[in-house]
């Protein structure tokens, strides 16, 4: 239900899957004069391109985006604004295979539960393709957030059993290996254990880091639509990610109240700081001002050479070696979809904090006319 | 924005605050023919009652449930039913500490800045008081869910550094002791823990892990509306709740596509069987009829009577020791809270999953007439 | 479905029934810093009371609000403003006549189809007393505009054949008369009309209508919200309400495109404005500025004494005569739940507007910081 | 804000403008196994065509639909249906004119003031072509309802001055005169008014009915999701509809309710029939099994040759007379969207009619299972 569209008053809808003619994305609700180029869209696309390294498959995607509406001399005009994708890596293979068999820890079971029957081809709406539309959102998103000068930064913090140190962190080195991982000691270890797990036909999981500075301290709410929960929910919406937390999230098991409240004090300045920032940025659902600091953990790529039990439609028990090459860790490509819907939410929940105080609504209608 | 209200096809809206004159809820889309009984609904909130134990605050709330609208003859009539709690303990304290500072790990700071003051007395809205709604709605969610044959079990994992050991599990011991453990012994050793932390005026974070039983394989969507993202939103909306996963959670960081893919198999009885379930219960967004397992990382409660640094509105850095008694920690009356989170999760999911199919819709309507 | 809330941004939800315990409203969204009391909301409620002239059922309905949350020292607080009405005249009476037959006019079957069984008592939930919520959440609503200096007035524009005439308006005579009109002589030809409508122990229709004054000149969207849209489906949520329409309404069927066109000219101040005022002060689904202008059919009290043919559930034909003094129309008591569902529906608008520029988004966030 | 989705359940989410690359809908909620090739959705695009009588315009607009995603072998598959529409009347024109003035009758005004400037160019988003993506929608949800054996017809009934008379229906007429007319006679009046408007390069206005059958007695809401409020919402949402009415509409401002209540009768065989349907088919705002009766008041093309009085945005009073040919007369055109949004709203309702009785919530999972 409501599926396929994300967002209330900027709000995004989705469609598309691996085999059709191609995916895409309507953003509904982009505030009028922003600029708007395809180049914009196409940065973040190709962040999340296969093809880019030896860890990531071959195949050859070029998914190139093309804006079909809601610009009108490179700004966008307040409607909505229609991007897609065209597919091109259709030729026909041969999917009798997965068609008749449930492939483990991929969505064919419960697709067809679901729905009764399932389009088989290349994953169909389960594929990775499916977030190429909240990647292209999501650059729209990212360019609003940057006028209002809130900046986000996504990485790769761990593959496997390499975790990369806080010690040695360089934001700079982020785009410098294909990992994109800020500590080169630990991407070097990393593409190792990688190469490893592709000759044992075998995949790894890895922990994605993501970290928003300088966001307004009022946005989210007090209840049900904390901005936390609206993070946890926007990024356990994506494919593969089983786990979501924020700040010192589950080491607060074993923390102490002592240890985990962050104490305030006035600076030199006499402006009001947090000494530590335990909560990460969020106090009872509501952003601080402090950095948002969130982290999602994300599971092996599902789709392995390596021989699995499982079984077919026709009630046997079966082995299955998925042919074709596949990534061997979906976290690299996965940076950049956290960071997208880490920016839609954080665009929606501002938008949404614009109405807390009626002083502020007086001041702006007032402005208004 | 949006912020009480939770859900879509069964829709709760909360309100109330610490001191106002009580606190409730609203349940709309509640199915007609429901029978329902104000104890039904006290039964849950004497779940989240304090002053049961040494570990959580002495004072006294009665907190007695009062239905004032969607009843008829015992059964729920598919009209909005309103449930309420009066406040009792409203008593006049001094409050001007809170008043003019900010406490650390609280919500004061967030709550001035979005809404421009707050309402100090015994943390307003931001208060542990706002979860009585929840509760109330979820004791209705789950004796849907009971109709439908789901069950939801909800324990203390861990506090602090003691964790509830897998092989002596026994869900018995669940409402044996006042922490809520299923493991008798580490009930014991959490105890002594708690008792450490009270006496140095501290306090304790925890993990609380939930299961569901008997779910139906078809609910949840695969894109945005995942039901695993709109569990998280759900715990994550939790005061105090940090961290969320499902199945293993962050250990897919460091797992394999071999270790964490659950291998399908057909039974003797020819049904057909996930041999593991590394995956909670949820594939693609989907339920897939085996038990859905997540976990809530709570933090330390935030009030303490320990020293703790801070500021005050007239531009000082002041000292403060927080008066008053305390839970030493949220966990133990928080894992009623999560159980009805859930359930209102699952129910409206449930809901949201009926339209999936048209021969269904056609066989739903042809009985209909 | 979400039948008892309505609004996004400034949303409410009511409950209640004739004779539950009360009926009530959560107010949520509201701002924070709006002056309120609870006699901001009686008053509003005292013009939907019964019982107030001769046309209108005698019953005793005193309808005090009491304000249960969000609001500290006179303003609200910007979380849920809970508000209730308990029923006083819940003392038995013998409905075993209404719970066995279907009212002609009425939901009895309706409802009866979609829930199986119904609260038959005063009408349940399809009571008039459903409207208690919006009105009381209406005058907060109105507050908000007037605090925006947008202005409602709403009246009786027609009661059975008896119509106001334009040329004999005087606002100043709506609330100087108990039908709520603002033409003197149609009141009192109109207080005759109903007097044999009594007589014959029948009842009679009328129509609403509604100016709304300076309202902002950007609030609606281009596509299915447009504000007309809206308001519509607000004003057609009421009971009773059989038609909407907008400017000049129903008679553009039968206009030209030079006669229905608002021709635009600079004054000699050199401001826009409007020569005419066809299309009701909205164009493309957004407010120009001008007035906008709106009407409701009102159908007559289904509840009447004389003779009426229906069925009973024994499979019978049945003839009915209603018992109980019921009011002779329901349009002078419609007047502020008009008002109130109009005021409503600007808040939550005007509110939606707030995001449709990028440089007012700009200008609002450097403000805030 | 929220502006192009439409639905809860069955949504929809149109874009595009008048000179883009095309316009398009997405469809989400649809369930899975519905038949659908494009030869459906094409069948309503054709009804809503231009240059297809005397009436309408010249201009040549082929608007053929291509199906993106959502189908697999002739099947719906529950996941996103994306359509699109390539514009093909892009070449460049002079809009100078329309770029600097303010038409009368148009959004030009309000669009500026909303969001500070405009795409121009044929309307832009307030474009005749915004319908597109509606009709392409309603032609899924119209082969839905087939399937519930819910039929629908919609059909002009009155051109300015020219009213089809009821008895003279003939339904199999409708389709065989170019203004959807079932009045043959009336059809041949109504062409030559419109003839003479076209001389005086003036334009018409008219009224547009709706008759659903077999709908099941259950849809709706008894508060604000009231059957007739979402079709209000749904018909006052096309552009160029000014009024709205169920049943008897504004007539019943005149009614009694002796003349207006719907007495109920059981027929010779012991079914309930209501002797008159003066309600329209909803009582208390849900379906009562009777015809749904709706209409719609629309206004006439404010695109008129004749000379306008209007302003520039250079502070100037001007005269405007608008080029190029423009239909006559809205109304044919706009039967199939009224017809479109009525079935999007009936199955979007009727989804969320299915969790009404706990008996039906277990049957369903039940027989799921």
């Amino acid at each position: 239900m409501f599926g396929s569209t994300y967002g209330n008053l900027f709000r995004i809808t989705t469609w598309g899957e691996s085999h059709g003619k191609g995916v895409g994305v309507v953003v509904d609700g982009c505030p009028a004069g922003l600029p708007l180029w395809e180049e914009d869209i196409q940065k973040f696309l190709d962040r999340r391109k296969p093809g880019q390294s030896q860890y990531a498959t071959p195949r050859k995607e070029e998914d190139t985006v093309e804006i079909l509406s809601g610009i009108f001399e490179g700004q966008t005009t307040g409607t909505p604004i229609s991007m897609m994708v065209h597919n091109k890596d259709q030729h026909s293979k041969d999917y009798s295979e997965i068609a008749s068999v449930f492939r483990p820890g991929h969505a064919d079971f419960t697709y067809d539960q679901k729905y009764g029957f399932r389009d088989y081809r290349g994953g169909g709406r389960a594929s990775g393709r499916e977030t190429i539309g909240r990647v292209a959102a999501g650059a729209v998103a990212v360019k609003i957030l940057e006028q209002l000068h809130v900046s986000i930064r996504t990485y790769t913090l761990s593959i496997g059993p390499v975790k990369c140190k806080k010690e040695a962190f360089d934001f700079s080195n982020i785009h410098k290996n294909p990992l994109y991982m800020p500590d080169m000691k630990a991407a070097e270890l990393a593409g190792q254990y990688l190469s490893d797990c592709m000759k044992q036909k075998n995949s790894s999981g890895g922990i994605i880091e993501c970290v928003v500075h300088n966001m307004p301290a009022n946005a989210g709410d007090p209840s049900f639509e904390k901005l936390n929960a609206n993070l946890g929910k926007a990024v356990l919406s994506i494919g593969a990610v089983k786990g979501f937390e924020l700040g010192d999230g589950f080491r607060v098991g074993e923390a102490t109240g002592l240890s985990n409240n962050d104490p305030y004090r006035y600076d030199e300045n006499g402006k009001l700081i947090k000494v530590s920032n335990h909560s990460g940025g969020i106090l009872g659902g509501i952003s601080d001002g402090s950095d948002i600091i969130l982290r999602a953990a994300v599971k092996p790529t599902p789709s392995i050479g390596a021989s699995q039990q499982t079984v077919n439609k026709k009630g046997e028990n079966v082995t299955i070696n998925i042919k074709g090459r596949h990534d061997p860790v979906i976290v690299p490509r996965a940076v950049v979809v956290v960071e997208s819907m880490v920016a839609l939410t954080l665009v929606d929940m501002l938008m949404g904090s614009m109405t807390s105080r009626m002083d502020k609504l007086i001041q702006f209608f007032k402005t208004d006319k």
